[in-house]
């Protein structure tokens, strides 16, 4: 099979492609290094069956070519951060959902109709039902973030009716683990090697959030996409696990052996959409079999580990 | 209060905006007249307090100028058709979501908050609840217009999270009455006009719709807006009552007074993306005390009297 990925440089992109290369297959990898690394992509490059593209999602026509005579997309380039979307209201609406247009008209043009979107919790908003179902009651959008994705998963259902595709949508929950470049342990990590003394949290601490690592997202991914067969494949991906970013922050100070004081900006929410609870029901993957190897804990450790020997990833963005 | 009308010339549009001005207030109306018709502003156009702007809501800086010190936009400007998405799925993303985030930005831009949209029923695709409440299961899309609508509702959501807005957010079913432009009572009409001995019917003619007369709509959205104060204020606008395409045919026949063969299409649906079977629960709006003053059948038999009195808005488009 030929896998055509999008975000390849990213974070979950990276490790998808090292993972569809292991397992045989080609991957034509796009991104524009707006925040993917070249570095993430090092172990790919070893490889004959894979192929870089440099290019822009706003950019329909190398999009078209570059997709060709692909089997299958997965649409993993994104702008991934929630928290700025009152900043820049424009970016998370060309990024997620016309690039997510993009990435469907040069499907159509090039006859390839199979396609895996990397979607988000948090277009159910502040929902009523936790764990909250992918069959939850029609959500009200909180951010530009879920908003944009909510856009794209609906654009990505329209072409499953109307042209035949077939789709599957990732509702995930916050991902960690190597090559994690942006979230709170990354903030925090980077804060306690700045000033181990402090620590500016935000919200009041209380936020309940699950988190997935990585290889356990792209496990659940590759299964779902061998075994669902309907038109339209909804799943979520997280763990059955929650935790208060409270616990986060002692898992993180035990590691690194800090004592700081925590500096709350207070209030249920850390910045505007916010979701103060997430936790997503994910019974629906588990049928098919799947389960998270590593719980959130671990997942954290995992993540502060590639911190610690990956330094450079917090010179840049944050 | 200062009224600003997107789609003013359009059959809604037009309708709001002489209420509007009936109830004394100023309205501008915004317009690029591309399926609106400047006959539907005729009796706006005597008032004083009536402005027109020509300009399309894909221009950023016009609908910027244009918003100026409104207190209220009304965004009823679309592309209304859901039939043909396939055709041109780039028009549905920009002229319903893209406009949406254009409208919305010209507000901000304006310091001008509360917005009520012009959403439809059909972002619950094919339900499995009749009637199908506001709260019903998480929907997958099923047509481009569809999706674009659902964009454009994220998108109004997250600015009332992320920037203080409020809105209101009307999902309709079908709208009749008069300057009605486009749907099964128009192409019935047209085609029996032009051949009264044979109709065509898209579909099997057993998909079951429901209707809403015009006034009884602009009725209802008036109300909502006096009435409910949340940031979001979601409300589907339907009557409470469905009816076979085939009774409609029914009804058309028997007010034109002929007998057409009818020759079915086949299949429970008209069209990719039609949805078979569409009755809304419209309850909350009950609640606040509206109910509709015309049944289906009575609005079916006013806009034919006005397509009668009217035929020039067949020439045109479909």
């Amino acid at each position: 099979m030929r896998y055509f990925v999008t975000g390849a440089a990213g974070f979950i992109g990276s490790h998808l492609a090292d993972r569809l290369l292991g397992a045989g297959h080609e991957v034509v990898g796009y991104d524009n290094f707006s925040t993917g690394q070249p570095e993430f992509l090092q172990e790919a490059q070893r490889s004959p069956h894979f192929f870089l593209v440099r290019g822009d999602t706003l950019n329909q026509d190398s999009l078209t070519q570059a997709i060709g005579r692909a089997d299958f997309v997965f649409h993993m380039a994104a702008n991934a951060d929630v928290r700025f979307g009152t900043q820049h209201p424009r970016k998370d609406l060309e990024q997620n959902t016309l690039a997510t247009f993009n990435v469907l008209e040069a499907m159509r043009a090039n006859g390839v109709h199979r396609i895996a979107f990397a979607s988000t919790g948090s277009i159910y908003g502040e929902p009523d039902i936790f764990p909250t179902p992918e069959s939850a009651p029609f959500p009200v959008q909180t951010s530009l973030y879920g908003a944009s994705k909510l856009a794209a998963e609906g654009l990505i259902e329209a072409y499953c009716e109307g042209f035949g595709f077939h789709g599957y949508i990732f509702r995930f929950v916050s991902i960690l683990g190597e090559r994690y470049t942006h979230g709170h342990v990354f903030d925090f990590f980077k804060q306690l090697r700045d000033h181990p003394d402090e620590l500016y949290v935000l919200g009041n601490g209380k936020q309940r959030k699950s988190y997935l690592y990585v290889q356990d997202c792209i496990d659940a991914m590759l299964l779902i996409i061998e075994k669902a067969q309907e038109k339209v494949n909804i799943f979520n991906l997280g763990t059955d696990q929650e935790c208060e970013v409270d616990d986060s922050i002692d898992w993180i100070c035990d590691y690194l052996r800090v004592s700081p004081k925590r500096i709350y900006s207070g209030g249920e929410r850390g910045w505007i959409g916010d979701s103060p609870h997430i936790l997503l029901d994910c019974s629906r993957v588990r049928e098919l079999g799947w389960q998270p190897k590593l719980r959130i804990r671990e997942g954290v450790i995992r993540t502060l580990q590639y911190l610690e020997q990956n330094q450079w990833v917090l010179g840049g963005r944050s």
